[in-house]
């Protein structure tokens, strides 16, 4: 039986790249305390470090916090297929809140469904770190376009 | 023929209340300049009040700014019909991004699809302040759950 | 002042011309009893004639009933502006149903919120035929991608 | 270290169960063929068995086919946990269509994101059998609601 050798994918974005780019060109990163953690070709991990600029009324962190911590993750991801393409820009995103997370920090982890030459499509689970038990606090789909020069 | 008089809606939270409530407890609405403008029985219009911050790379509005000011919006249209309940939550936000708003205000108009015992359905459109023509930068539905309680 | 007149928008496709591809092309339309009735440039309307295969537990008309009614009035919407295209194609589709029609017909009226080049993204109201009321029953966003040649 | 043992799940609905409930009260899961294959408390996995009424303009499976696939799927999910239910309803579903399957059997394998009292999420890959390679044809997010009787 022969066995099919998928190529290899090369990352074209490092973890420091992306934390530049944020910390120069994407304020509400700063604001909302985004990290990115981890970058690998099964996905990649970003974190929302608490701050009490998080609460909402009922004293649970608010969903913005998480669409922008989902949307900066998926931005880092397709990034690290595409290489660092400013207008890779969502066209959709769509968020199923699940649990009310406790203050502290939200872990996203992003990973492909799709990489096409005008659109990816990706899903992002968050959870809330320290959180008990290890279900999801929301789970994000995202669509990016790809600008046609960088296909 | 006999005409059926519909109720009349009960609006029951003011403009002046939901910013208060905005002011003391969401400091995310604070940081992204978000501006309750009106409440009627037919939707509300909320603005997200520019600052560079809004910036991503590429010269545009991000994304999480309009996805902050749609939940605000849709929060704040909630509200004003079941009173001001902290535990309504979105369970769901599903966002459409149409075109890409130059730097400027971004204005949604938020209205509601269903005011169910659990549910409220809404869908929010968003534009762009002094942007050239009529058409919507993003499209929002959304989808808040409502505490039992407050049914 | 100035009267900026924009292109009138040309129509691309005639009802009787969808409704033949319709019935040669697309069987599950035949099933579900999919009938367009009109296109103009403000949008399309279609109908589900009802038949007793539309039902689920609880009696009341299925999901995937609406879902396809959606999606086929988004399609007809869409070639009527950039032509019979066949790989017009959904990418995302997302619905919320808000109350459980009777049986009987569903309507659908689907207007585009954006017509770009390789996207286009549109809104469908589906309404019961003879339920009371005016609230839709459902609400859909419908994402298409237009192929390179037909832009 | 103290090991938590989670308690464990019942299963409260068989595949012959759902098979016969689908055959005797949901004809569009006849029409479409769909079968469910195996409940487990890990998911559902459920078969669209191919005919030609599957098939779209550009010779590849319709949309609608799919989404009733999803739903039904979610369907049997839910009431593997909550038992047969009649009005456990949709309210709301989001598919991204991933790449064009080929004529052919689509499976589906869903899996729950939440079951809470009032709503269960869940997420359903749909594959395209026998197609090349493991990538799926589409991905969904569904919401159920629970009737309050079953909670």
């Amino acid at each position: 039986m022969l066995t099919v050798m998928s190529e290899p994918i090369e990352l074209k974005l490092s973890v420091a790249k992306f934390n530049q780019i944020a910390e120069e060109r994407m304020p509400f990163a700063q604001q909302m305390g985004l990290q990115l953690e981890s970058i690998a070709t099964s996905g990649v991990f970003m974190r929302a470090v608490y701050n009490e600029d998080f609460l909402r009324p009922g004293g649970t962190v608010s969903g913005p916090v998480m669409m922008a911590l989902a949307d900066a993750a998926m931005y880092a991801l397709v990034l690290s297929r595409i290489g660092p393409v400013e207008l890779a820009v969502t066209t959709n995103l769509s968020i199923n809140f699940l649990s009310r997370p406790l203050p502290g920090d939200i872990v996203a982890q992003a990973r492909l469904l799709k990489l096409g030459k005008r659109l990816a499509v990706g899903e992002v689970s968050l959870y809330s770190d320290g959180g008990s038990g290890d279900a999801p606090v929301a789970h994000v789909t995202a669509t990016y376009s790809i600008p046609p020069r960088s296909a």
